[in-house]
């Protein structure tokens, strides 16, 4: 089971070009992006994210990767506890949302520039 | 074994949060995160960008991370199979550099705004 924890702890540092990184800082960067380096999460992470309101409905995402709905779901709750997306209920479905500065954080460590 | 590949065809696309990634770009870019989703390498690597010339001796980089010559090795090669650092030799020492651009291209794939 991959060990995800919350990104925003990770947003303190410098990029990691500017100044190297100390091996918390690295551990906790390695965790979001072990999140991250999957395909199948980087679909999904890319559709929720471009909908509208950076928001869908997990019945509008089983779809587009052809994968099972537990598949899907367990994908979806690693982006979860990791801090890219954050879940509401209404009705029937669940839906997933893009955290905001979510994704810059990560991108901004890795900024060369 | 990690299989890594070259992330300039990941430079292609735009911002994952713009438009949905396709199956293809997305598993050329949850390769390039795998060889960043490892404590140590990215320690590595912030310790080569942070240097001068964004370049260092293997030589100082094994006392830092605290890990044998060959595991430093070995992790250094994962790195430059993926692109982000290229290897030159001068005398008895490899050195490795920061590929330009490498990291930045994947920055700018996660950025969200």
């Amino acid at each position: 089971m991959l060990e995800v924890t919350d990104v925003s702890a990770a947003a303190c540092c410098a990029p990691l070009v500017r100044e190297p990184l100390t091996a918390g800082e690295a551990e906790q960067l390695a965790t979001s992006m072990k999140a991250l380096a999957d395909p199948t999460r980087l679909r999904l992470l890319s559709i929720v994210a471009a909908s509208e309101n950076a928001e869908a409905c997990v019945c509008d995402l089983i779809e587009p990767v052809g994968l099972s709905q537990p598949t899907v779901s367990h994908h979806l709750k690693v982006l979860m506890t990791a801090g890219f997306l954050e879940r509401s209920k209404r009705g029937t479905w669940a839906y997933y949302k893009l955290v905001p500065g979510a994704l810059d954080r990560i991108s901004q460590l890795l900024v060369a520039s």
